[in-house]
């Protein structure tokens, strides 16, 4: 495993792959994974057509459900209402039905490279059920912990795959505690979406598939409903790597949208003081994260690609759903449809101009969550 | 459209395409699509790494919402399970979560092109959640008239996608009738995926994409769930053209799986009867069809093909499901798991012998359905 090395993007500490750390031992920063030998080790996962570097020694070793490799539609009447060329890239349309399988895939193969076999997670649903379905392929046994919010579709998921599900009555936050806690009871790896540097890896191929789907013919702004911020990030990596092979010369705008019921990304990039307290409850439980561990990294992301955020209120987002649906035929649940609902005020607000060319990811199925009432 | 014709394989007759037609004036018998000149009206639909002959003038007439180029997986423990090498195709990673995607997507994009505007199906939920969002994403508005017995979430999909559901209280058969009395009493087509030759013409890209996947590794066999056999004829078709083209040699084995619940096809190859009132209710919705319309056509791909049929009853059907869970990662809904408690038996009757390469379709989400007790 010579070939890449954690790397903390803050402070440049770096150390040797481990199932069991997931931040920085010197500033406490969520890491990410920093390759050695390039392009030696790039290589041709099952689900892409394109190449890239990735932790893992051989192609083999990817445990794989078929994720990643799907299709980017037109949105002809989209793009009628907000006056924008827009498409969507249908991640919902991955084994699990959300983009988290990109993340499971890299970050269950590597774990399952350590020879780790039960692992601790948290999630608020959809990163959970993922990681339950690559655990058995896998033959890991995974505890997930959910907030009792979570919705039943995700939940039924979560079961039928054979996790353990440890349901907490309390916030997002006290999940993730509970979580913690029990992972340093058991000494078992917390295998979490949203530390773990793998994850990251995963999410990356959503860049690269861009990319050669697209062509030189690239968006110029890509909208994402954004909480932690794994599909954010690993896009920007991903982007970041093709420019520096030379394949790309420029990187898309990155939007953040979040609900305004939790929003420390806005907040946080207007300067203003915001807390777990400030949270209402929200029909976009993909993006209720009320104190995302990698803030700082979006907020950089956000400032270097002049990416914009903006955040939505609950009508938007149940207007957004059944819009989806209606003119396009795609059922997202409701983080998904965020990003619709984000893109009509920052055409509105001239941030996205005439004459832009927007991607949106439709990130998890409407299926798993709750319907608009 | 003078490329192609309506055909009647049982009696030969033959009439210009319509959006009213859908069986033979003649003998009554449902209707297949045969192609006039070949192959200069073949063409590459955006789904596929192949190209096909397809009943549409151009390759813009194509309205796609991503289906198909669906992964094929290795099932490695239930190749250990069964004793024989085992692989599944993704079908419900389709955009409505089940194989009818790439019936609906040929279907819509033909009666658009007949300029229609209004449609009448009946569909147990399957279908008519995806002929829904077909509708949708055409402008053509969609009337989907359902047994009272559809499981929720296919009727969120329908009613989200903004169709029209009529939801009969009565039987399968009772629903079929009264989407026939409406469409009669409104002159409106009946866009029915059981009947309409242009549904077979997209299931076929299956056959397409298995040997432009596999290759010369093609399967022995191939495991089916039957109930109008929309999927089992249209790999037949494909395959046929397949080998008209001089591409294959030889078309696998295809089998038909039938809850015992619902059996008309298992039945019939044994030559015994059975009317729909000998149906007892089963979780497998998807199959419950009690007088399929293409009976005697499946019979004769059955006979050719040298498939053979099992039936499977509704405790195995729960217990492959949860198999294909906890083995696989694979969430199918009851309907798909019958291909699984299938294959059990088929190796356990020596049916399919060892050394065999067997391919099972996994056909719709386990999202969309209810789950096991």
């Amino acid at each position: 495993l010579s070939f890449y090395k954690f790397h903390c993007t803050y402070c440049s500490w770096e150390s040797s792959p481990s199932a069991n750390v997931v931040k920085c031992e010197t500033c406490k920063d969520p890491i990410f994974i920093k390759y050695m030998e390039n392009p030696s080790n790039t290589f041709q996962p099952s689900y892409s057509n394109v190449t890239m570097p990735l932790p893992l020694t051989k192609s083999d070793d990817l445990i794989t459900l078929g994720e990643g490799n799907t299709p980017i539609v037109k949105m002809n009447r989209v793009s009628e209402m907000v006056g924008i060329d827009t498409i969507g890239k249908l991640e919902y349309m991955n084994p699990t039905g959300s983009f988290k399988d990109r993340g499971s895939a890299i970050m269950i193969s590597a774990l399952a490279d350590f020879n780790i076999k039960e692992i601790v997670e948290d999630s608020s649903g959809n990163a959970g059920a993922s990681i339950s379905a690559y655990g058995a392929k896998a033959g890991i046994k995974t505890h997930i912990f959910t907030p009792s919010t979570t919705p039943l579709p995700k939940l039924n998921q979560i079961n039928i795959y054979g996790a353990v599900n440890h349901s907490i009555s309390g916030t997002r936050d006290e999940t993730t505690e509970a979580a913690l806690k029990y992972a340093r009871e058991t000494g078992m790896p917390y295998a979490s979406h949203n530390l773990s540097p793998y994850f990251i890896e995963g999410t990356k191929s959503f860049a690269y598939e861009v990319y050669s789907q697209l062509g030189l013919d690239m968006p110029t702004d890509i909208i994402i409903p954004v909480g932690n911020g794994s599909l954010y990030l690993g896009m920007w990596k991903g982007f970041n790597e093709l420019v520096d092979n030379g394949e790309l010369t420029s990187i898309p705008r990155l939007h953040c949208v979040q609900a305004r019921a939790v929003m420390p990304i806005a907040m946080a990039m207007e300067n203003k003081s915001w807390t777990p307290a400030d949270a209402t409850p929200t029909r976009a439980g993909g993006i209720a994260v009320s104190s995302p561990p990698r803030l700082g990294q979006v907020i950089k992301v956000l400032t270097i690609s002049g990416g914009s955020v903006i955040t939505v209120e609950e009508e938007e987002i149940g207007q957004a759903q059944i819009q989806l649906s209606r003119y396009e035929g795609i059922f997202g649940e409701p983080t998904s449809a965020a990003a619709l609902a984000g893109l009509q005020k920052l055409t509105q607000k001239k941030v996205i101009k005439s004459g832009s060319k927007v991607l949106m990811p439709i990130t998890g199925f409407g299926l798993k969550d709750k319907m608009p009432e």
